[in-house]
């Protein structure tokens, strides 16, 4: 069973995409994730009481987020990095650097146009594939179970 | 199935709480703790033999629980740790302490009256909660399972 | 004496303006960084031979420059992480990344109009400056050395 | 060269103490600390704004003294942990527990009276002495410089 | 169970012999491997676009299959590191210095005639093997169960 | 569910007492060893090839006991350590300082005339047991399951 | 000051050529290398008693190169790793496994007609050169000191 | 500079040999060891209070000597354990499992007739020395400087 952890982008159906494939193909795969309701995610730490200032309410929402995000990472065998063509997104590439301080494999999905700024982070990916369907093809290569006993 | 280790005050049905929350939410969560029997903690070493002097006996058992929380604590995906309004709690401390060199993700558990005498602590921590039913709604978020195959 | 890594953004003179700041306080700290000549930076990779495709250009000098900037914040104390209002700098994001999963601290140095963003960025950080007069401030409180035989 | 920390009360000369024997004996010793002024301490962070919010702002200024307390105990060979008998001290307790993760040698230096609450602390400790004067002499006897090219 | 990883030469049947072998001795043993088809393995990479540099596709296809081995090594127990008569086979001692580095205990397989140009590989390993089924009887000691509630 | 390594002393029946005595009181731990019958251990490299200088052949049969007792060492979650009054048992020793540059908590089991040379041993060791029983009763009180879910 | 490992081939002045290109830069770099003497190399056990079998000598002398090798390579910040066209050269393969397991970045060396079956080796090396030059302008880009105070 | 640190036996003179042969061969080697007059060694915890048991009188004295002997052997680049014939020695074969388990390397010098009681020992040394002088040749070899900017 491999572990796979789901990074980046939030408003298009990626996610969704590469673990309909993967089921297609029957492949032995958990997938993990940020919660990626846009306004769940930034009211994660409502619950412990309002903030006047945005900075603290955003900085305790990330602090329950990372909770989750920082176990499934150092828990996973695989990340996919997902950067769009809108937005930020350095949570995408602040976890993409994360994953490769604890030398975890981790694969983006990106646009052609994104290249050049994404170079250092492809720098140490270990592959870039332009299409969630690239994504479960690479996948269905690596997990492939050949023998066991 | 996330593991939780609760660490901390023994005074309180604050563990109570907080696992009799997580089993109503039918979380997959198996908690941890230090045996929290005050009497039969400070014995945990009189098996080996009795001693004269306190320090020693004290050393012993310490020695003994440490075999079991050091060991529940490597194995946990979060702490919890409670402070209550009484007592040294060095323990407590400790733990947290103990938790931040190993990266582990800790939530400490506290009144308001103990934010500064706790600031090193919530300095390294991932949250603060007041309330055990806090920690739960927490854990509910932190723990939801979106996408699996 | 301190080793500080300054991270992030190339078109404006943070850097210079940091560490005239600490060398005006006579701070015991050596700063390193990346090339922060763009086309220089760009061009590392060219004098293994030309490449067709811009990605392996892009991958070949990324690679050549991940060998300095690696070294350096694996080395470093501190790192000074700045994001400033334009472009990606998903490189600076990535290097807050690998700064939290090797446990080094770093302190953030953006506008409040980034607060939202980086939200993720700073639940690891240190703190979070918005000039570098601010981070000259905390250095030299951090590095201050009281006593010593 | 030794290096060593000392960590925890600031209210009584605990450390001159040692340092001063240290220096007496010409010990080939480092010592670094907390900065140990209580008021400037609680004021670390407040260059980088005024809070409305006690909690925010001993955050602030507990992650600022971080970078500094956290670089020193993991560049520290031994730290010393002193615990007075007044006030919580729980940054102490927190401290030794975060040497014993890194598995730095500590010494704990407190009173009899308080060999009960400190004993998971004193359990991972590598001895346990009553006064500075003592330090000194464990100091002078594991520094000891026997041979050497 | 055990895990054991199968490195190295893919042009005789000495994976086979092995699994074989330990199963016909019932041993609690995954095995796990590289895909071993040798133009698969070419190929592994191509999903991802063409190259029209082959230094770039070997690239390419190299990391797809690190994501496999490296996972692979990593989760065992034990290596075996196979090498044949011809061809240069680097892969296989790059794998053997890896496991050296992370201290995963490997054990070679290769005729008498590479004992000297083996030698730094052979200095790391647990035990020099020269056929399979020598392999075979090492496992089935080393896995051996005498006791167990 | 425990995992538990009996390291040490060969010609008494000390780990059946244990194992009985876990087994009676239906603790939740697996054990593991090095192969325990004499003759065996020394010829478990035998297979690879006769060897006429006995250091090697004593070399090769205990690097093939390290595959296992070094796998059992890292997978188990306390070590009792058995020193006899008789023989070198230098292995045990070798095994006790294993398990102490890990962090893995060990228990010592020897009678009191072997105080003096083991103390270096028992620095380490989370406590010093002189019977079974005692190991039993420890074992009872560290793996008691309070609370789960 | 930086620390680079020259790894592999033993029969070219290569060695001296990258050494010769970063003194004639001034580059800050002290340079450790496996002793390259094929014969004293051999022969490095040799002072610990001669031996009948092969398998023997190759094995103590290659324990003692490992001795400094295993020392170098930990320590330094670059690897350069050299393949010839000629011999097995499974010690630089097996060196280069060792460099990435430990994250160290490294650089090969080596032909055009050398590429496919280095292709696993180059999939973790941090750039590939053809000639000592390039080595000697990729380490004058590395390790361009552009700022201290 | 080398570090080596000279373990076991205290009632010869294999120290200063070796310490000798490498000054007579101006080795640029920094020595360190426990601290080795037995009386003053086993009252290294005495100024820290009588104890009337003399397992805490040893396991004091333990404590103080393990903060030197700890901190030694993780500075050290090499350990040279030497056992002689008598005495049980066990911290020499502990501080052996300890150099192991953080993969230091380490010599063994003792005599043929313990090569059996010591198998398990040297399974995970570097070599085996008779004699001081074999050390110092050793030693004389690996630390050869050959080349340096």
């Amino acid at each position: 069973m491999w572990n796979i952890y789901l990074s980046g982008e939030i408003h298009s159906d990626w996610r969704e995409q590469i673990i309909k494939g993967c089921q297609f193909n029957n492949l032995p795969i958990t997938f993990t994730s940020a919660v990626t309701d846009h306004d769940t995610s930034d009211a994660a730490g409502d619950v412990l009481g309002a903030e006047v200032n945005n900075f603290w309410r955003d900085h305790k929402s990330s602090k329950v987020n990372a909770i989750r995000t920082k176990t499934f990472i150092e828990k996973c065998d695989i990340a996919i990095v997902r950067f769009g063509n809108q937005y930020k997104q350095w949570n995408a590439a602040f976890e993409a650097g994360y994953c490769a301080a604890l030398a975890k494999p981790y694969i983006t999905l990106h646009d052609e146009e994104l290249i050049h700024p994404l170079k250092e982070v492809n720098a140490s990916a270990m592959a870039w594939a332009k299409t969630p369907d690239q994504i479960v093809e690479i996948l269905k290569y690596v997990v492939a179970n050949e023998i066991e006993i």
